[in-house]
């Protein structure tokens, strides 16, 4: 039977591997990468960093497609993932989603927001299946978010069991 | 003694049912309605969404006024009322809010997003009471909004017991 | 050894009293200053509100520098950690930070809203120490916040014991 690394692998996802590259939160000040209060764990803010600077920054409606957009929060997912097994090894560790706030950079009329992060809860969903793969969901289009990143998501997952902070 | 379901009867509300009718949340994406982790309901993103479709969509300080937003902040918690009833059966399972979360669709110069939000926590106080019914709160005035409604909230409410999410 | 209340006096931090001068987000709305639920104290939304109104409002990028945010971020810090005081106490019974959503009202070409949410998050960290005073952060550049602040920020923190909120 298979879990969510097995399912990983035969996607074949690029996730990165903070223990080894360092989690690239670092880079935007004084924070850390993830937080476990008994069953939940919390997840920093994660953007689309990719192993070439960011994915598609700017701002969707203007100089971001809802395609590029959709790519941008995949990227986010994958990396969502490397911080899921940094924080408690194993992505088998994680029982289920509890929700994701969603934020896309949008010029002001840009309003198909939600299609951008189905880039990252579709992903999500793949790896963890149909039912433990969805979260409660919300996503707003703001103004600008650090290093001209057009996506960011704050995320929230439930354990197996408890693991130490 | 009158509870939170007493209350919401006399009081008159519309609320929907999302058991007949469905969250209308999987018109956004892949996403679920709520998750409950120990005596904690998160509930989705809700907006303003109301039987004939959104309730005055747009953006405050440009096509929305105050007034209008007030009552699509209403609308929102409306839904917040029934995500919860599908949640864990009945409001009178809900011990109090936690926090809400709220975020506003606003042109450049509007500043009064407080005065928006107070149509839904206005509504939720009075529900669960003027103790239970109260919870932290902030608003955020953003760019856009998905379907471009004007109004969306993100809430967690504490249950009385344990519900299995 | 040294906690964060003596940390706190050391460092010569003009924390406001909400016990003897209220929280001001009744200013905003029907809201409480807080909830506890088992380790976890969720605060309200804080935003610089110093002791003459509001510290630097306005727009980062547009009407307010980067060094004025900071500094409005840290007064938003003193006032968690007022927040922190009158939810449970004392600083000393804060275990360790969760997590940190910060919002920055910015121009529309203002990117680097992480400088501003520094001013709060290097603040905790000094008062809470290296370790238990860093928690995941995400900062979001905004369109507008009540009150024309320029920073807000929606804060969860760890308790050492149980309280009852």
């Amino acid at each position: 039977m298979s879990g969510p690394e097995d399912r990983a692998r035969s996607l074949g996802l690029a996730i990165p591997d903070f223990q080894a590259d360092g989690y690239y939160g670092g880079d935007f000040g004084s924070m850390k990468s993830h937080h476990v209060v008994g069953p939940v764990l919390y997840l920093s803010g994660h953007v689309p960093e990719g192993p070439d600077g960011p994915v598609h920054p700017g701002r969707l409606g203007r100089d971001v497609t809802v395609e590029q957009g959709y790519a941008a929060a995949r990227q986010t997912g994958l990396n969502c993932l490397a911080g899921m097994r940094y924080a408690v090894g194993s992505l088998d560790n994680v029982k289920c989603l509890i929700r994701n706030l969603c934020f896309v950079a949008a010029a002001p009329d840009f309003t198909d927001v939600h299609l951008v992060s189905s880039g990252c809860s579709d992903l999500l969903r793949d790896v963890f299946g149909p039912e433990a793969g969805l979260g409660g969901r919300a996503t707003i289009g703001v103004q600008s978010l650090a290093h001209d990143h057009c996506f960011e998501c704050w995320l929230e997952v439930e354990l197996h069991e408890t693991v130490d902070g």
